[in-house]
């Protein structure tokens, strides 16, 4: 199967089983579940699930074994979406491609989507009763608090109209958005049963696949189109975020953008045949437009 | 021990287990640590929490049993009085006797914060490793969801300035506070190995208790002392909450919450001299002036 083929697929399995999860519109209080699902689908790239699935597959495990986490670490990354897009933090009114959640709920009823869709990662994650249930859980859990999302979410805002080192943006990106997609691949090696090694592997895949992904998110607020994005573009300037090319220029960090995909490639062609899927995950992160 | 005794004590040992679990505030990124350990301490009267102790102990379990879920549920009930004072939700500027997290962090660290406890107590409660963790993970967080608290908060931001049914007030008060405090008493009781006649016990106990405790804190807005409550009062009536005294009166709101209360001592004493405790309690909260 090829890349495209494949990230369809997977997209749609899980997508049907985030609607399976999570509580129907026509369950009270209508207004909290209607907002839920509004954020959470259609949906941007799936990038995370679907590595998590790939990763599992890719060291002998099926999709079965890994989807509840796979659609837990989708609830976690759109809850930090929802909170994210708040007037309070970075105030972006649109988010894949339509309204952000508060502009279409309000504030309130966006802020407690997020909590609820984090708190529902949690039930997701109890639920689906694995045997390496402990080390899935504070994998994803170390990965998403101050130690991981939360904590590049808040030097993020923290460092926002300010000069920064090279070394805080790196903080930044690893822990802002490197951290859930890392442990995304981590998961999927743990669901499998994989050895040390292989999970250690993944973690490395994870975190350079992801450091080369938010660097070219970087890139593309210069350069990408709007509406291939799905929201607003060339803001990070205006609101005086840090940046790979805001700090480095655009030249280098198309480099070193490369240069972590590549390592990621490299990791994950390591596993030959089996590796191929996120072999070409790698590839294609390094070359994607939106 | 007498009450007082009891509650000093244990709201001690809950204050260092808290401390010991929680991130120093000298741990990087400092801001979002000292934000979180501000609203954590000194903290108010720690019910909940003890109330899990408390069952715990009075069906024949140890503190060191159910301490790590107490200090998860303080967490959770931390995590929503942030969430629940920001600006866009009630707009509450003070909290405990001194100034809510937003008015004191901004909002973005507040929200961050509210975030951030919440995943701690997952943290938490994974890592205290009890043999009866899974229903008690799931009763806690089904008691925190859109099935819960939230569910609670949400119903409550939705009525504010509306004419609501005694129907949905009871809903707002079953979910935004007995939940969390009903959820307390029978993880207490699960920490315990109780059968689970005493864990429904413990549970029906809890949301009589809650639902006294809601309806005296609606009672105490319209008649209570500022200084001992340590938060804003007199302010449903000119923000639209609904409560009991606007919906029922004050002379039958008296009544009602007495009735409650009456309920959970009676369960409580079914108990004999090992529930002694959790009968003070009870009776206790029919009694409260803050």
């Amino acid at each position: 199967m090829n890349l495209k083929s494949y990230l369809q697929k997977k997209r749609k399995g899980i997508n049907r089983k985030l609607s399976d999860i999570l509580p129907r519109p026509t369950k009270y209080p209508y207004e909290i579940h209607r907002a839920m699902r509004y954020s959470i689908f259609p949906g941007g790239k799936r990038i995370r699930p679907i590595l998590a699935i790939a990763s599992c597959e890719a060291l002998g495990g099926k999709e079965k074994d890994v989807i509840a986490y796979a659609c837990a670490i989708e609830m976690i990354h759109t809850y930090s979406l929802i909170h994210d897009d708040l007037p309070a933090m970075d105030n972006d009114d649109t988010r894949r491609g339509k309204p952000a959640c508060h502009k279409a709920f309000g504030e309130a009823i966006a802020i407690l989507a997020g909590d609820a869709l984090l708190t529902y990662s949690l039930q997701t994650i109890i639920s689906a009763n694995h045997k390496n249930f402990e080390k899935i859980a504070i994998c994803l859990y170390n990965n998403s608090s101050t130690t991981g999302l939360i904590g590049g979410q808040v030097m993020d805002i923290l460092s926002e109209g300010k000069k920064i080192s090279s070394k805080t943006l790196n903080y930044i990106h690893k822990n802002k958005t490197a951290a859930l997609i890392s442990c995304s691949a981590e998961i999927g090696a743990l669901s499998a049963g994989a050895n040390l090694k292989d999970v250690e592997n993944m973690r490395k895949y994870g975190i350079n696949l992801g450091m080369a992904f938010q660097i070219t998110d970087d890139i593309l607020d210069v350069k990408g189109d709007e509406k291939k994005a799905g929201k607003k573009l060339r803001k990070d300037l205006s609101a005086g975020k840090n940046t790979y090319p805001g700090l480095h220029g655009l030249e280098k960090s198309i480099h070193i953008a490369k240069k972590y995909s590549r390592e990621a490639a490299k990791i994950a062609s390591s596993y030959g045949r089996k590796g191929k899927i996120l072999t070409e995950i790698a590839n294609f992160i390094s070359k994607r437009t939106s």
